[in-house]
């Protein structure tokens, strides 16, 4: 069951490592929230957060996006909407083909294995239930085509990412996203700083079917409308979410 | 527009660079026919053979399947139905994500260099008509997730391909395919040797709206059934195509 995206345009990024904010209201606003984080995150973590939000806001749709089994268990998947696993283009090949064919070929065969081997996503979940889960499992994943421009990130050093995208490389993996690797989203993550407009409107023109995220060091109503302008589906703000809720609110469109 | 594969399960992979039966006439038990190879393959011997073939059969389906640029022109793009292109998940980085990527990014950002860059498809196309043609081109095109079995084979050497897959392997990358990454086909491909059953059936349990194609040393109706019961699609049938006819129309199931 696909996702609908027409009328999400703000995308909020929930670090369950970090405090949430104690009144969730400051969510009304937004469209849909992705959890993940690198450090810290831990299972009960990421249950926690999800359940949190479904249980103020039980239409808002919920992501997880884990960095590893450890994040994942029957309860968080059950109580996510989808998971979403970033393939990164200009990452090592490692992170865009090796870990998922590994994976894949895990809960495919050893579903019992799975747990802790550090694949990216679902060990206990697989565990627990074993092959009748594969096809609900396989229904919730989201491949999302990421290009990590930010080189000092934490997402950067996780993926293997040493050189940036050109935005004419940007504009060739969003068509090769949409003309050839079937990720539904395709993602321009530049995590923690402002990237501007350039990356998105050579994006955007290549994109029909497939939706355009992009996230990093958004922290105003302007640079929300700039991106959105440019061409993006949907903003994704995370950090002033849990030190900012005032400029937080300003994010929305 | 999608092809329609039911009722495609006998594929013939024609060699361009080698010599076409006078008679065409044994194409016509073939559901599908591929137009591609390795040595000697030019723009203009692959437009000779989708023509004749197009010619004899023109409501057969006739996919080229170029390694370089240099297979393609507009007139291939335009007789063709469709342009397949291998991903290719136990070779090399390059011929997975690299080269898919850098294609893209050519042929939307600088259309006229494209030609003669060794890029794996379309350039002269691209070339001689501009932006105008990447939406075409891209409607063309079909992703194929191969696994090449075969480490002596011309195609694992230009892919890059060091190691064959496990038949668990082969099955999380059918199901990474089906899954994850969004080609409509998985490949299995022995290349000139027959590899049996084993990789199908472990690829085609996972394998739902994926079209599952095995191909390599295929010279019988035994193995033709052998191969299908075991849960693939179709068969690909070459080398015989080529060089004996009456063990070609065998091959037909």
């Amino acid at each position: 069951m696909p996702l609908d995206w027409s009328g999400i345009s703000h995308v909020t990024k929930v670090d369950p490592a970090e405090q949430l904010p104690r009144d969730l209201a400051i969510l009304g606003g937004t469209d849909l929230v992705i959890v993940g984080g690198s450090d810290g995150v831990t299972r009960e973590n990421s249950l926690d957060a999800i359940e949190r939000i479904k249980s103020r806001f039980p239409e808002l749709p919920v992501f997880q996006e884990p960095y590893s089994s450890g994040h994942v268990s029957t309860e968080t998947v059950d109580s996510a909407d989808y998971l979403s696993v970033p393939a990164v283009y200009n990452g090592d090949r490692e992170n865009f083909v090796t870990k998922h064919v590994e994976f894949f070929t895990e809960i495919g065969n050893r579903p019992d294995e799975v747990v802790g081997t550090g694949l990216p996503v679902v060990g206990e979940f697989i565990a627990s239930r074993g092959r009748e889960a594969i096809a609900e499992i396989s229904e919730k994943i989201v491949g999302e085509g990421y290009v990590i421009q930010n080189l000092d990130s934490k997402a950067a050093s996780v993926s293997g990412v040493e050189t940036t995208y050109s935005p004419d490389e940007v504009a060739g993996a969003a068509l090769a996203t949409e003309s050839f690797y079937g990720f539904p989203i395709f993602y321009i993550e530049y995590s923690g700083t402002y990237g501007g407009t350039e990356d998105v409107a050579a994006a955007a023109k290549y994109l029909d079917e497939t939706v355009l995220l992009y996230g990093g060091g958004i922290t105003s109503q302007r640079q929300t409308r700039e991106i959105l302008d440019a061409g993006a589906d949907a903003v994704v703000v995370g950090d002033c979410f849990h030190d900012d809720p005032e400029r937080f609110l300003d994010t929305l469109p």
